[in-house]
């Protein structure tokens, strides 16, 4: 029997709640599918910042190498440690640290679940550059307070990076309907978008199967919610990423349901799995988060780990749930009861 | 009679057909309202660039700063001149020359236009930073080429510029329903969103009787779509203003729907009035583009121009013509057909 260590790591808020849910939901699977998964908790968190001044230990980084898997819930609690804190000090660092350079997110209607477009039959992969660019934190402030004050922030894009992004998306692309869309900005940013246009030209004529089309990311957030139907394969840097893949979330009928994979290709090192979804302070342990999204990228994660057959399973036993209309709408079903009828729809 | 100077730069494109069209309107309204429009025209555009090898004339800045207004069409033709190239020859210079750092951008559902939304209660106006952030054409490549290669592109923020469009913000939410929400990425780029965040907060101190919430771009972008309605004025930097301006033109019903005013608001220059729409190629010069954005923009120019009076009558008037349904869908009815009804429904 196959076992597979997985490192959890519930975060703060809802990020709890969701991970306890779907960690009963891939037990079941795994139950059903023959083979284990060991946890280790690990509790960092903004909690665990407050108490020990980290968001995470010193050696946090090595003790998850290790794993198979990381499966994490959500970060952040504004209230008591800024975003810019806690996030540069454990999710940030994390898909850093371990190559994590796809997050791949997918955006669908799932059965029963109505979205807030007239629009219903798109099926998008979006797939975001997750280790530089935007998100580089290289930048800094000058006279701090006074009138003159300035603040710059760098994006840093390597030919690395973007091909392998690229390289990733053309792949599932040609998995897929074979249209890959690379979305940039390069009217504007001459520098760091005309360099990903013109690297996303040269890996084309690698891929003459898939169909490109390059779209400006102001023309491509109005696409998506005008014409999702016309997009499969979408790869974006970390920035425009996230942006399309919060609306993705939205299409698809909110963050409940927006599941992501921070995929380390070459699995040199563990790849994570997180819901899209953040802390949700105000609905935090109150038995009402919507669990689906952690159960979809739990799925993800089985999938990772080859463990194709569970993972199709878990994907429709969260479609069996969804089409008798269970956890399709905010506050209708308890975190308990979704985790439950997914369960019932495995078959366990 | 008080006359305008106005410049017009129809530029590339359906620029020219919205132009041309919006003029009628323009027009018609000063007749009516007894005021008068003389207008001068500038052929600056790809076209011109690729005569002349510049978008436009050295002292192009100078030649426009005498008018009272310049009224913009769209710019771009990227199957003969790079976007990088176009836009950095001619539109974004004029918005910084002329420090027109309000970008005001409406966005709501015109009488008659189905928008792809369920939602349709919305009224919101965007106010985008125009001349600095992450347009601010600050970086560089280096090791062209090669398997090293790496680009930068470098945002900067000003204290001067981040509070003037905040103010500007606040200042607008004052005359509407006093809520405004301010739009960073402040979880991720901890140097120029969080400076942002401050500097909205310290402001928030002047204005007690403006409600203020802060988002981040990506959960922004959901919220346009799952929740616009909870939304009265958005202040944000140039490209996150860039992308939710998009977002809402498609919320709208369409980019032949979103109108803009690049504002100098302290009138030291002109200010430039241009549909969000670009130039859109594949259906240039057919009499088939939308000029409803372009004679909503110049509603917007006789508003700065002080004649509020004509700007209403040229509101009412659009809606007028999209009431009984005339240019509310692509392809339905021309552009000189759509121009005619908005004449006919201002009385002229
Ligand atoms: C919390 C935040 C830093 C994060 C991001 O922007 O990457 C989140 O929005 C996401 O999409 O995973
Ligand atoms: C053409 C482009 C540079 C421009 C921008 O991003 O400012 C346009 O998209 C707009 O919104 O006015």
């Amino acid at each position: 029997m196959n076992t597979y260590q997985i490192a959890l790591i519930p975060g703060d808020g809802i990020g709890i709640d969701v991970i306890d849910a779907a960690m009963v939901v891939m037990n079941a699977a795994a139950g059903r599918h023959r083979f284990a998964l060991e946890t280790q908790r690990f509790p960092w968190s903004c909690d665990h910042y407050l108490k020990t001044g980290a968001m995470m230990p010193e050696d946090g980084i090595e003790t998850l190498r290790p794993f198979d898997a990381i499966f994490l819930g959500a970060v952040g609690w504004p209230a008591t440690v800024p975003d810019a804190v806690s996030l540069h000090g454990l999710l940030l660092p994390i898909r850093k640290a371990f190559n994590q350079y796809a997050n791949i997110r997918p955006h669908r209607l799932l059965a029963g679940v109505e979205g807030p477009l007239k629009a219903e039959g798109f099926d998008i992969l979006c797939i975001r550059e997750n280790t530089e660019g935007e998100y580089s934190g290289a930048g800094g402030r000058v006279h701090q307070g006074r009138d003159n004050e300035v603040a710059v922030e760098t994006s840093i894009f390597t030919r690395e990076g973007v091909e392998r992004i690229l390289r990733f998306g053309f792949e599932q692309a040609r998995a897929r309907r074979r249209h890959l869309t690379s979305v940039t900005k390069s009217n504007a940013q001459k520098y760091s978008m005309v360099f990903w246009d013109e690297i996303t030209r040269e890996l084309a004529a690698d891929y003459p199967d898939v169909t490109v089309s390059h779209m400006h990311i102001d023309a491509m957030a109005a696409k998506m919610v005008m014409n999702p139907q016309d997009l499969d394969v979408v790869v974006a840097s970390n920035l425009f990423g996230d942006i399309l893949t919060d609306l993705g979330a939205a299409i698809q009928g909110g963050l409940g349901f927006a599941a992501s994979a921070n995929i380390c290709p070459d699995r040199s090192a563990p790849s994570m799995f997180e819901p899209v979804h953040g802390s949700a302070p105000d609905i935090a342990g109150k038995n009402i988060a919507n669990p689906i999204a952690a159960i979809w990228s739990g799925a993800q994660m089985l999938d990772h780990l080859g463990e194709t057959g569970a993972a199709a399973d878990v994907l429709s036993a969260i479609e069996g749930a969804t089409r008798q209309g269970i956890g399709t709408r905010p506050g209708r079903n308890s975190t308990v009861e979704i985790t439950a009828a997914v369960v019932a729809a495995l078959g366990g």
